[in-house]
């Protein structure tokens, strides 16, 4: 059994200790399963418990979620623990939005000027069975499947489960207890019912809920439709999106109102009207999907929330992370690269000079959670964004300008989409802060006419308006700034 | 027995039935016994049930909130149900703020430039006596103390009790519910762990709790210090304020973090650490305090939360009014204000059109819901700027132009805090809208030196500052519009 390339090995009064330390995982999906790899890498004794199947052994994809877009703050979680050359392989570039009108027609919108600047479609399933294997390997991991967490007693860093296999409870206590077990977390639910301490904690639904669909593959598993790109049906109401897979077909969600307008959840009830919708908003979709009633009927409507709370820990005994402390709507491509950045950035605590558990997790989220819930803020923003904004002749000179701004000048420029996605050296907070003040610079100044032309721009016309753009946008955080008393 | 003068007579399909509907009430409140009065005036059979005993026959105060401030919105739900002329005796006006700083210095700022524009303090306890006296001289109307509510099946209009004087459990079943139960609603909890529906729900804590303290009534009730100010020790971490009663006494409330900085609640243990705090901050107030460290050791320390939620309603069965709403922390002086507003909205939409509770209660929230989001918001940042921003040069400098803008131009200005605090006939939302457009224009003009002057300006040049002020307002307003894609 070869031991992975552990890439940071500063020795600190933690990790000296390390293999002396017990800890237990609630949850291996994605961060679970990523975090018992990192933990084992360090040396510490792992036990994960897991609520559903081995998904290597039972498939257990249930129309939600199958693919998702990996990018540049998830693969510095990959690079961490050594994996990238196995994951890149499960990759498929997607270079822009393709953007579908009601006609059919499309336009190509690239995520960034930068040519190497791109997101990933990749399997959920795939990746984290890969992230399974590589944490089994290590002999001080152990994963063990079809154990439900009940609840945790966060004062005495014990948790009750359920062994599904036979119905018979257990306990299992360590020297900490981290929850990765996604936005229905149980031990956020233990801290909120125990009115024990003062526990924030908020859950926001949108008005919209979505469906999985799929496009099949073609002869031979090709792709019927243009693979490198993530494609958009935005109709202001309502939105239709399809993501690449390595078996030529299409995961296509739909996000719709459950109760209003005229077409909704609620009220797509049958055959004919499922199909009158499509056709009438998503005709050249639907010609791709013949097998669309079928899916509509039988795969599951899901709800979208974003949770926030505070604080993620409970003194130096418990700790929750990934979606179970910060579980976001999807429309930034970013909830699974989030989860995987926190476990880089807890890797970087474990690295510093800290003496308990109680400063690793204070420090923990001192750092991250300023972060996360700019994610959040964002990942609300673009689901506007997406389906509608995408349209306007406002945010479509925007994005021409910008992509002209990136293309040329890629060390001076970032769109807010790429100081997000791309920009994994600062945190998303960050991000937000420069990208929506840019994003109020460039549409107030095409508004003034302060900018009247954005196509075809010599280079000095171009450095001039680029001049602009941060001269305003640093007046526009300048403002907040002072406005803010900070 | 007298019945009040129904100040409005509309005639509404609901109103024409109102004595064949049911309506429970759950609390009897400040909302609560405002809501049953209001309701019993337009003629519903009401049944309200109180958890706590009543407090005309017991003393259930218990440190906490003992007097609030009464300002514009509450007066006119006040008028709706024609009682000013009882409720007006039992106020004693606050025209500004009283700023005393750590040497014993003292500086009083106004609320505002128009003389009439004041707050007034007011005992709870006197107040809801008079509210439940009023309710209850309608025969429709009764009042049950001593039944706690345990839970409400909202499918079913039904709610559970226990009378806490047999410890009996009880259902109550009604054409409608409405939960005016306070911040810790038994119905809001029903919403939320029925799952039954997707309920949005936040509760956010300050890192600061608060605990009640007195300023004993001098020699025959005389007043130990200014009584128609409200008093503020603002240190930038934590904050004292005092707020006069009728009987010569002030309640004076510490606000400070439970576990950060030199001094805090988890640390302030012994009577010595609690004088040398007071001595080193409050060395004005704690002469006025012989009883200070009684009142500290005595009185309950009480955390500071922000509870939003939606839906408010569920289906045409329920509906969640007052704290049970939407809970915010006191630092704007509207906690009892807003929740008094929800009777006059609601009000206005019994005098509309609906045929349905359903519609009626969607009506509501759909009006009111967005104004009850700003005020919470703008109580969190009234804390920051009574801790400390009062104390700042900028912050002051704006103060005094805005208060020279509204004595001089009555009509044309309002500062935030006016708009807030009285302007009725506005939202709150409108108010927080544009109340920090104003107060960002001002303090980035200042910053500028575009207005280099506040103090001793000719009219004309007041004049001038108006209108930049406001033109500067309108700018921020629209480019906040486009950047919103509005």
């Amino acid at each position: 059994m070869t031991q992975p390339t552990i890439t940071h090995t500063n020795n600190t009064s933690q990790s000296n200790q390390a293999s002396k330390q017990h800890i237990l995982l609630i949850g291996a999906g994605l961060c679970g399963s990523l975090l018992a790899l990192r933990l084992g890498q360090r040396g510490y004794k792992v036990t994960v418990m897991e609520m559903r199947p081995d998904l290597r052994k039972v498939d257990i994809s249930a129309g939600r979620s199958i693919n998702l877009a990996l990018s540049n703050r998830g693969i510095k979680a990959i690079n961490l623990v050594g994996l990238w050359d196995k994951v890149k392989p499960l990759c498929i570039p997607m270079n822009g939005r393709m953007l579908h009108d009601t006609a059919g027609n499309t336009t190509f919108a690239p995520y960034s000027g930068r040519d190497h600047e791109y997101i990933n479609s990749i399997s959920r399933g795939m990746l984290n069975a890969l992230l399974l294997d590589e944490a089994e390997k290590h002999e001080n991991v152990s994963i063990y499947f079809n154990r439900k967490c009940d609840s945790v007693d966060f004062e005495n860093t014990t948790a009750h489960f359920t062994n599904l296999d036979n119905q018979e409870q257990l306990n299992q206590t360590a020297n900490i207890i981290i929850a990765t077990d996604g936005a229905g977390s149980a031990m956020r639910q233990s801290y909120f019912l125990s009115r024990k301490f003062l526990f924030s904690f908020s859950q926001e639904y949108l008005t919209h809920g979505y469906k999985e669909l799929t496009i099949l593959p073609g002869k031979n598993g090709s792709y019927k439709t243009d693979k490198n790109v993530l494609h958009i049906w935005g109709r202001e109401a309502f939105m239709l999106i399809a993501l690449p897979n390595l078996d030529g077909s299409f995961t296509v969600t739909l996000f719709l109102s459950y109760n209003e307008g005229e077409y909704n959840f609620n009220n797509l009830t049958t055959k004919e009207r499922v199909l009158a919708f499509f056709t009438a908003y998503f005709k050249d979709a639907l010609d791709l999907m013949p097998n669309l009633v079928d899916d509509f009927f039988t795969n599951p409507t899901a709800p979208l929330g974003t949770v926030k709370c505070a604080p993620w820990h409970y003194k130096g005994n418990t700790l929750l992370m990934g979606d179970a402390a910060h579980a976001i709507v999807p429309f930034y491509g970013q909830g699974m690269n989030a989860s995987f950045e926190d476990v880089v950035e807890f890797d970087k605590v474990l690295d510093a000079e800290h003496d308990s558990w109680e400063a690793i997790f204070t420090a923990y989220e001192k750092t991250r959670k300023k972060d996360t819930d700019a994610i959040a803020d964002l990942a609300i923003d673009n689901f506007y964004e997406m389906k509608g904004h995408v349209n306007h002749p406002n945010f479509r000179e925007k994005r021409t300008l910008e992509m002209a701004l990136e293309k040329t000048f890629p060390e001076a420029y970032a769109s807010k989409y790429s100081l997000v996605t791309f920009n994994e050296t600062i945190g998303y907070r960050e991000a937000m802060m420069r990208g929506r003040a840019q994003d109020k610079a460039i549409l107030n100044m095409l508004a003034d006419q302060t900018i009247t032309k954005v196509n075809n721009l010599s280079d000095t016309e171009l450095k001039e308006t680029l001049q602009k753009v941060n001269a305003e946008t640093e007046a526009i955080l300048e403002d907040d700034r002072i406005a803010g008393l900070k």
